[in-house]
């Protein structure tokens, strides 16, 4: 897939609202596809000593504000600010492999942060876990039982090792020719790299 | 002055270099003005358990390069890593504000930035003060004498003080119609809502 970026995410991720809301929109316009590859980026942060927001309420609140700024630039509803840390981290994630293996990953994970970032609910915890499974026709209880099996959670722990040897630190982070664009404000920045090897006005 | 920005920042910002070193082209590209307000980030940084790169080396290497991808989109010389974090921090803010109280202070911060970035020349240590200082047409003794002065170090405190007031966490912030926007990659949002008073596409 030569014209793939690859879309390393947590869901947890507050910025990565602003990502999963419009990638649709962004491949139709752009020709270009992005592979969604959950991980944990808290696994990563913790071993990195990296915790954005924990216990820095100045700039945590600047993040709610930055982001409220710019979904009314995509044009994404918001309502800020949303619950935060998740409390179920891991499950959302690995609802969200499950579901991209199964093919229902996408629109999912759109609605799940959606619930998040407009009605107040985490993703991974009820009622935003069943309400989103079932709005892509899926059955709560399969969905869990089988997000719970170890068999993802030996795929999410091989996702996080691959964005860790990758060098990714943080989500979104969008890997295309060997180089890293990390945050939503770095989507142009990796297509235009994708397209030029080079970043261009 | 109804069309300036505040621009908060310290010399020994790493990403400053990319703010400094095309705002005056953004001056005449777009007719805004900004008021270029020299503080001590690292001081407010201190207290709120804010360090962004120390301790990160993965983190840091992809601030490297992300910094050096953007110089090039910007046309600006860059050779990374340069020295960090500065030794000199607060001689060279100090001698920042000096300058803009007595006119010489752009291009003096520019030249230092040059030097650092693109001569591995730490600002606010020689020789990249006294060769900064003479390229303004200033003396180096004169300049540093006064810049260690009491009333300079007042003035420098007090401005910290104010972008602290203000919410001001990083180098560089914009500060406009009591909204902030921080980092280099967000000056085109900061023009924007002088302009519009929101984000628009």
């Amino acid at each position: 897939m030569p014209d793939a970026i690859d879309f390393w995410f947590s869901t947890g991720s507050t910025y990565t609202y602003l990502t999963v809301s419009r990638l649709e929109q962004v491949e139709a316009a752009t020709g270009m596809r992005f592979n969604w590859r959950p991980f944990s980026v808290r696994a990563i942060m913790r071993v990195q000593n990296n915790s954005p927001f924990a216990n820095k309420p100045v700039k945590m609140g600047y993040m709610w504000r930055d982001i409220e700024r710019r979904a009314g630039l995509y044009g994404l509803p918001v309502k800020v600010p949303a619950p935060y840390p998740l409390q179920e981290f891991d499950r959302a994630n690995r609802v969200a492999l499950l579901g991209l293996e199964e093919g229902w990953g996408k629109p999912y994970i759109v609605a799940s942060y959606r619930r998040w970032f407009v009605d107040g609910q985490e993703p991974g915890m009820e009622p935003n876990l069943s309400a989103s499974l079932r709005e892509v026709g899926q059955d709560p209880a399969r969905v869990v039982g089988q997000a719970q099996s170890d068999r993802i959670g030996g795929v999410y722990g091989a996702a996080t090792d691959e964005a860790r040897r990758l060098g990714v630190f943080g989500s979104p982070t969008f890997a295309v020719k060997g180089e890293l664009f990390w945050g939503d404000d770095r989507l142009d920045d990796a297509i235009c790299w994708l397209k030029h090897g080079r970043l261009v006005a």
